[in-house]
């Protein structure tokens, strides 16, 4: 699992295209691949919208397609790389894959749990803990989420627009 | 969301309920529903052993049955009963469920985060706060656990005399 950071980078723009996928589906953009012995044996893009599940973000994805896989619920021997620090939920169900090494883009300093808000993947008293590395591909990962929010915004003030030019042709037309 | 002690009661044995499928498997045996407007919208017992998935703890399966039910990830006006205080990965998943209300048997010191190691439910920085309240049917959710683990100890022990009585009868043999 020691890796060149020009591995790291590969892996990482494997994730980024997980990402794209959420994106094209007008979700948010993060994505995930489980990678063994350099293979990659999982791959994840968030789809809470599309599934209409609440826990379908894209580390969850990728464990539970490297648990179908390897036909183990341990992922011993993987690394997770991810582009966005994971929350409270994937980094629990991270430690319950007792995956060694998790590798993640960028921060999220309103939900992550993997330094941010908790330290749930280096926390003494659970029964698993993981190595943590952050910064490989930072921008890419920060910017493709960074571009989503502000396309919502852009179609969030778009919508108010049309609404209130419906509004001032309604009342031309009383 | 405001059910009577007998209501909860009655729910809580559905939990348990739950519970003995998984202690069938011979899985830790944790079980969970979900309740919307008195109905059982969602069920679920911990499987990770017979479906090889890291994630499927009760909670997980129990939400996810509940969003397809539904047909939204987002689990308004529901109460999650689960026999067992909830771990990191699953308490995250009922924040993210936007669950509004859970209730649980019986404590769960080592890997709780609804209380004992954390308190992810009502932490004020997560933009979700759900309404916790446990000890309905503790002892029975307590009980099945300890059964469970006494049941394990034990069968190691037998497994540990047969392989010593084997290395015996191998000597006298020699």
């Amino acid at each position: 699992m020691d890796y060149t950071l020009e591995e790291k980078e590969g892996f990482m723009r494997e994730a980024l295209r997980e990402a794209q996928l959420s994106l094209q589906k007008e979700e948010i953009p993060i994505g995930c691949i489980i990678v063994h012995e350099g293979q990659i044996i999982g791959r994840g893009h968030n789809a809470r919208e599309e599934l209409n599940q609440a826990v379908m973000h894209a580390e969850i994805m990728a464990i539970n397609q490297a648990n179908a896989t390897v036909g183990n619920w341990r992922l011993l021997d993987c690394t997770l790389f991810v582009t966005i620090e994971p929350c409270v939920m994937c980094s629990g169900a991270i430690g319950l894959a007792r995956l060694p090494q998790v590798i993640y883009g960028a921060k999220n300093p309103k939900f992550g749990a993997a330094g941010s808000l908790y330290n749930i993947l280096t926390d003494e008293r659970l029964n698993h803990r993981v190595q943590v590395e952050t910064g490989i591909l930072e921008e890419d990962c920060a910017q493709i989420m960074q571009d989503f929010f502000r396309l919502g915004r852009a179609k969030k003030k778009e919508a108010k627009a049309r609404e209130k030019a419906l509004l001032l042709l309604a009342d031309e037309s009383d």
